[in-house]
Order: C-alpha cells, then structure tokens, then sequence
C-alpha cells in the first residue's frame, strides 16, 4: 500500500467540535483556531470539501463563525464523541465521496480521537493536525497524539498538508497558498 | 482488526499494587491516586467490574481503603510481579468473561508492564492510563510507556476511556459522569 | 526481511534544497549545514554518490557553494515539493542504481517528507538524518520526524551513517572519517 | 508470536565497549557505569552468561575493572562497529545458546545500534536499556534509541529486566536482587 500522502481531489477536512463555548477552557486555543482557519481558508481555495460536527450545538453553541462562514455543508450536530457514531455524520461524510480526511479541532484525547479511530474503522485514510488540535491540558493532548499515531493516524502539520496539496509552486494557486502561510503563520 | 476503543460491555479495570506502603515510594502518586479514583468511580457507576491486584499484602498492606471500597472482587494477593503468573487473577480475570483489560497502579515498568503483556499473550486488548499509573522515577515511568506501547498496548488518558465508555452526551449516567470529570480534574 | 544498515555500494546522498536564500529562515540552520557538510564530505571519500535538489533557483538562489562543489551530479532543479514528482531527479536517481536514500537538507516536513515517503513508495529504503536537517520551527521539524517514522523512515544520525558505511576501524579511509568526525563536531 | 519477556534461561547480557579510555567522553557515564554494574551483577548472581566486547582494546584498554570481573567469558576484542561483524562475537553468543540479548554500554547510535540490529537480522530477540546506555551526547542517544525501537529492539529499564528474570518475590535470590535494586538505585 502506498505511503500516505493527501491529495485535493481524496481529502476531507473535518473541524471538530471549535465551538467558542468549549474552545475557552482548551490549552492554546488561539493557536488551535489561528492553524484551524489556516487550513479551512486553503480547503476553500482548493475546493477540497469542508465538514465540521458540533457538540450539542443548543447548548454550547455554534462553530466560531470564522471557521462557520467556510464550511461546505451545514455543521453537524452530535451528541456522541465521535462523528462516525452519527449517521447524519456518516452521510455528510460518504457523500463528500473521498477516501481521505484531515482532522483539526478538540479535543485531542476524546472526540478527535474517537472520530480518527472510527473513520480508520471504515477504511478511511485519517491524518491529524497536531498543531490545530488540542485538550484541555497538554497532558491528554500529548497522550491523544500518542494513540493516534500507534492505531496508524498520520500526523502532519497543516502547512505540510497545505504543500502536499498544492504539490508544486507552478500550481496556479500557489502565491495565495504563500499568502495564507504568512498570514497565519505558526509558531 | 478493527481499532481498539474500549465498550462498557466489554471493559475490565484493573488496579495494581495501589498499596499505601508501595505508594509513598512513587513519582507523583497523589496523582495516580487521583486518577485511579477517578476511574474506578467511574466504572462502579457504569457496572464495569473492576479487578485488584496487591503485592505480598501481608508484609505490604492492603489497597488503599478508597479504592478498595470499590472493587467488584476481593483484591488478588500475589508474589509475582506480572499478574497474568497468578493463577487466582487468572481465574477472577476470565470470570469476568471481558475481552479488554484498562491498567491502572504502579509500577509503570514492573508490575504494570508485565500484566499489560501477560494479557496481550493471552489475546487480551490492553489499555494503560499514563495519568493514572507512576514508577519511582518518571525516567522509569517513561521508559515502562515506551515498552509497552511498543508491543501494542494503547496508552488512552483515563479520561478518555470515560468517554469511550459513556459514548454520548445522552447516556443515562452522563451527568454524573461529568460530574466525576470535575471533581477529580487532572492536571 | 533484514533491518536497514546503510552501506557504501548501496547508499546515495540526497541534499534537499539547503540554498542560503531558503536556509536563511530555518531553526538552527547552521547546525543544519555543517552536519549535512560532515556527511557530504565523508561520502565523496567513500565514492558515495551525491544528489542535490533545489527548489526553484533561479528565484531562490543554488546550493551552498561548500556543498555544491561535493556533488557527483549537477543540482537537479524543481518545482515541486518532493523530488520525486521530478521526471529529472527520477532519471539521476535511477542512474545511480542504488536501493537506499540517506536524506538531509530542508524542510522536514514538506520536502524533506514528501521525498522520503516518495522513495518508500519506489520501494527504496530510506534514513533521514535529523540532526542534519530543520525546518522553519522546531515543532515543524518535530511533527515532520514523527510522520516519517511512523511512515517507516528511519531515523539516523549522521554520524551513525558514517560509522555504518565505514563499518570497522580497519577500513582504510578509518583515519579521514575520524578526522571529519572531529572536525564537524555535532553538538 | 508472544511478547518479549526476557527470562533467566534464555538471557545474554552483552556489555558493549565500556572501555573507561572511551567511556570518558560519554554523557553521563557514571550512571552508564553503575546501571551496567547492576545489571552484570545481578546476572552473575542468577548464572545469566555475560559478553563483552571491547573497540581495539590494544589501543582503548581493557573494559572497566569492576564489570570486567563479572564477565562470563574473555571480552572479545573487535575492531568493526557491530559485534555481530565479529566471528568470535558470533561464535561467543551461538556457544551461550542463548534467544535472547540484552545490551548496554556505548555509544547507542553506532556500536549499540549496529549490534541491536545485527542480531535483530539473526532472529535473537533484542532489548535494550537506556538508562544503562548512552552516547558522546544526549541528542545521539536520543536518535539512537529511536532508530532501535523502530526496528523491533524492545527498550527495557535495567531495574524492569531485573523484575523479569526474578519474577517472583519467592525466589530465592529475591532479597539479594532488591538489596542490589538498593545498592545501585536508579535517580
């Protein structure tokens, strides 16, 4: 089997669960949403399709509307942890039609796993943006990443995702590319 | 094979050596306690039967009162530093008819580690919490991890196996869960 | 099948786009060069063949002249992010008839990245030396190493190539190496 | 295929160029020094056989005194970087018959790394202890350790492999094991 690499045309990108509400109490948040609009202002440019699931939305409210005003399809409301125990989700995500998804968003531990693991479980090639993801502590970050990665989650920078897109600076995309790497540019 | 997320139905905790006298010895062991507490809490809540092992009881003591309240079964004295070489945990463990082991208790590279891998041999899926176990240096620790993850133990943040457990936000017993969540927040 | 020990008549050096102009923005970036100098000059002692990519030059500049007049072949030009989407560096690398990569250069976890999962996909076996390569930040270079390994790079020290290729203390060129090591010194 | 436990019965203890003329240079050396003693003496006191090998000792002298005298059989001289390039090394180890090898000393990039996967290569299962191990510096440790685990070779505390071969708190070197444990803690 080939080694990993996403391609516009068989990525997803799946924002998890920013909601302002629970992003408040997470570890460097303003670095998770900085990367996390990073990455879905470039799906935007690429045309590569854009979900996102919202943990009961009526009660912690809505994706931040930076990220909201993105996206391709409506946000997905959820009450489990992970997507792929939501079938409006499940739908959401088969009709994007594509093999492979990128996951940003929190946290690290609970629901970013529970959805890599679950779309692993259906043969989904899954990456995660350690940089655009986080917990509440960095702790269960770091120990989120951990499980991830040894259940065979890939984990790339979102600017390494970005350039793995784009694949050449002769792309006719590639200077706005550049401007969005200055302009959310990742400590 | 799919991935291992650890089920209610499915789920053993086991607690090891959390013996006072054992106990003072170790890096940050307020901590694990905590952690432990937490944990098997949770699983009494959930009715998932939780297991104890003690090392030479008699001259070492008992499970911290506690947690000893909690166990589903009475804790399993024994001389062997792996569980798995004690024929009575043998027994109590396949009397619980579970398929996945959750390790928590000391130490990360003695007693931990040699149960995480006596049950991998015995076709076990084992998870250990890196929050909720501890050695008496945190090199020991760290180096116990790697060991184990290396041969195929998932390290999942014992707040993460709540929510694998719990699964939504409308189980019966989610709210006291959160509440538990709270009370014993980890650092 | 056997573990991945480089050696002399099957390794080729591939120096990924360390141009001033680029290098200039990199974490570290002289410790960069002069580890990725070490190397280059012990594998023109061991006729170890040399390739050089650079990443649109007549925009961003060649080659470090120091490493540049070490190379057994003219820089190979390119636009894309990974060598390997480049028709002309497939073409020199094939030339070579050698099975193992041994990369350095920049950065970790664009091109260095794309070229080592590249070459995995070519069926090359393939090391990269993390103390000889960087890229802008440090938790780039980091995510970078993690998503090679986990992708079956492996990871080796410059100096360790060097004591792989050279083998025994007997080698004639045993005396030079040693001189090199000491004269690069890594820290 | 079962987990790798090493046990009394199928156990070399193989320490790598502890030569103090070389050990010298290494970071923290004392404590690669007295973790080695540990091991060596607890091996000698459970009849675990114990190698040696030595980097062109008429040049670099002799292994360290106090471990020298707990060597099961003559240290064997070699002049290539990994033992297993070394047909009296190989001899040495086939005439233990022996499955199982357990290495410490240095440097762990290149003579540890180069015989860990060596033996690796001649289906001998492989642990390593990194607390009794190390390199000129923490970096090269570092990478070198790295590059083992991701070959297979299992990274086992010095104290852990102890644990493993005793066992059991019965066995009848189990206070002079935990006296030694004592004698040469570990910080």
């Amino acid at each position: 089997m080939p080694t990993f690499r996403p391609r516009i045309e068989s990525s997803v990108l799946i924002v998890i669960d920013e909601q302002p509400g629970v992003m408040k109490a997470i570890h460097e948040s303003e670095r998770v949403h900085r990367r996390s609009l990073f990455l879905a202002r470039l799906a935007t440019l690429l045309h590569v399709p854009i979900l996102a699931s919202e943990q009961v939305p009526d009660k912690l409210g809505h994706t931040d509307p930076t990220l909201w005003g993105l996206l391709s399809f409506p946000a997905i409301a959820k009450t489990t942890f992970g997507c792929c125990e939501s079938a409006d989700f499940i739908k959401a995500f088969r009709d994007c039609k594509r093999s492979e998804a990128i996951l940003i968003g929190i946290e690290s531990h609970i629901c970013v796993s529970q959805t890599a693991l679950g779309l692993l479980d259906l043969n989904v090639r899954v990456a995660v943006c350690p940089d655009a993801i986080s917990a509440r502590t960095m702790e269960m970050h770091k120990i989120g990443m951990e499980r991830m990665r040894d259940a065979g989650v890939a984990p790339i920078h979102s600017e390494a995702v970005a350039y793995e897109w784009i694949g050449t600076s002769e792309h006719s995309r590639f200077r706005e590319a550049v401007q969005l790497v200055k302009e959310f540019s990742a400590s």
